[in-house]
């Protein structure tokens, strides 16, 4: 029987800790963390995500707030929003809850929010201090994964590691950091790793799957991850996150891995909902406190 | 027989069109492009490499000088002299030749180069943007393989390549533009990539290199790639530059690759010296004239 790994227990644990030690830091600072989210138009699937991490940011102690936005804003006025954030010394942390509507650039909107308060790690500037191994705001998804992989015990030193999905959130940056040297001020994994994506041809994909020991889909493609296509007792972690409908018309979330299959071969799997997703807010939280930390030092 | 893929040639090409380039250029400008390399020691190896790069900067028309300074400098000083080179707006790249001497922090030293004069590409903010598939300086050695590979017609789109060595200036920036989407403003090359390094054991090494239509190394690991670790047809790119002593006490370069027998099963191979190396330095050439007409603009 695989080890089903329990996300939203792990969560729970880290805001556990973390509301400790803000209550902790409180007694020697003025104010709260906090955070603002930047959300633009009404998608349900975004007000969603939002609302948890609102609440999250309740549960653990940072003081947090949705600044909501039409959908009709253009990219400068909405960078100008981001503008004033950045200004505000009230606000630690700011995240714009992607995506964007289509007229605005997405690259340009992670650009504008100033390095010190980008508690997703979406700024160039981050990503390039991530590349390098130095200290900086790694985005969520991303400290995650690693999260989960070391409370779990699973072993990635000297390991194979497939990585489905070259995402510049996710795919790239959890790469970068699986394979580089563990002796670096942001510490790498050590893994042997191998990026895979929509151009991989199939039969190459399942190549370097059955080779790996661990297998981490972020393709947004429901089911890619097949029991043929996993080495018995390997790890396999599910990034997928596919808003689907029921046939009672409710939505359901559906992951990349054909779990309930794919559970006979793996030895530690996370599901969906309940793996990657709720560590994923856990992170952003320590991302906020870190912020206040820095901007209240 | 394989083809030997001559860099030589290919930086003369590359280096003539850029001298005609540079020639129509200074037509309508005031002054030639400008590059500074900051020598620190006296590393025969640097001050022939440093030299090198003048050579070339004379014959396509870039003014060129060589900033010296003893081994003994501290690393503020060395910052403080970067930094008035930042200022001086008749340099348009700037690059500190590596390794600087132990006590000073090689990261640090290329985070102070003013990033729109940093022709190496070493900055953390054109790491990030790299990263992102922005336009941005790219570190001359990635340029130099790209060219290597697209003037040969190597084709990447979809096929395995492994990069051996995950060093922040070569094989991490190249592994990132190898696996990347080719629809961006720096554009990728679209291969399925595995990044292989110290840590990988050598059966799982060559395992992967079995795999690939593409084996680039890039670890100063004398002959690593053996001839039974490549598969019939691929092309394999020696980034490799290990400078060893011949029996009559010659310098004598030696790369990555056990050229003389991987070159009965590779269809192409670079060799060393001669291979990559005269093509970074053309690129940087490039990457200087860029960084002129960017300043010049």
């Amino acid at each position: 029987m695989p080890q089903i790994i329990n996300g939203r227990n792990i969560a729970n644990e880290i805001q556990d800790d973390l509301r400790a030690d803000i209550s902790e830091w409180l007694k020697t600072n003025k104010r709260n963390p906090s955070l603002v989210a930047v959300l633009v138009g009404d998608d349900p699937a975004s007000i969603k995500y939002v609302e948890k991490k609102m609440e999250a940011a309740k549960y653990v102690g940072i003081d947090s707030k949705i600044e909501k936005l039409p959908d009709t804003i253009s990219e400068s006025e909405l960078i100008s929003k981001i503008n004033h954030l950045n200004e505000d010394v009230s606000v630690d942390g700011i995240l714009v809850q992607l995506p964007v509507p289509e007229h605005i650039s997405e690259r340009n909107v992670c650009n504008a929010v100033n390095p010190i308060k980008d508690v997703d790690g979406f700024h160039f500037s981050n990503a390039g201090k991530l590349c390098l191994n130095m200290d900086t705001f790694v985005p969520c998804t991303v400290l995650a994964v690693i999260e989960l992989l070391k409370r779990t015990g699973v072993e990635t030193f000297a390991k194979n590691i497939v990585v489905c999905g070259r995402s510049k959130h996710i795919g790239l940056p959890l790469s970068i950091l699986l394979h580089s040297d563990a002796r670096n001020q942001l510490p790498g994994l050590e893994a042997t790793v191998t990026m895979c994506h929509r151009n991989t041809p199939p039969e190459q994909l399942r190549v370097f799957t059955k080779l790996a020991d661990i297998v981490i889909s972020a393709t947004g493609v429901v089911h890619l991850i097949k029991e043929d296509m996993v080495k018995q007792g390997a790890c396999v972690v599910d990034i997928g996150m596919t808003r689907t409908k029921t046939q009672e018309g409710k939505v359901k979330l559906v992951g990349d891995v054909d779990f309930e299959n794919v559970k006979n071969v793996a030895e530690y799997i996370t599901p969906v909902p309940g793996g990657v997703g709720p560590v994923t807010v856990a992170m952003l939280m320590k991302n906020t406190f870190k912020a206040a930390k820095i901007h209240l030092s």
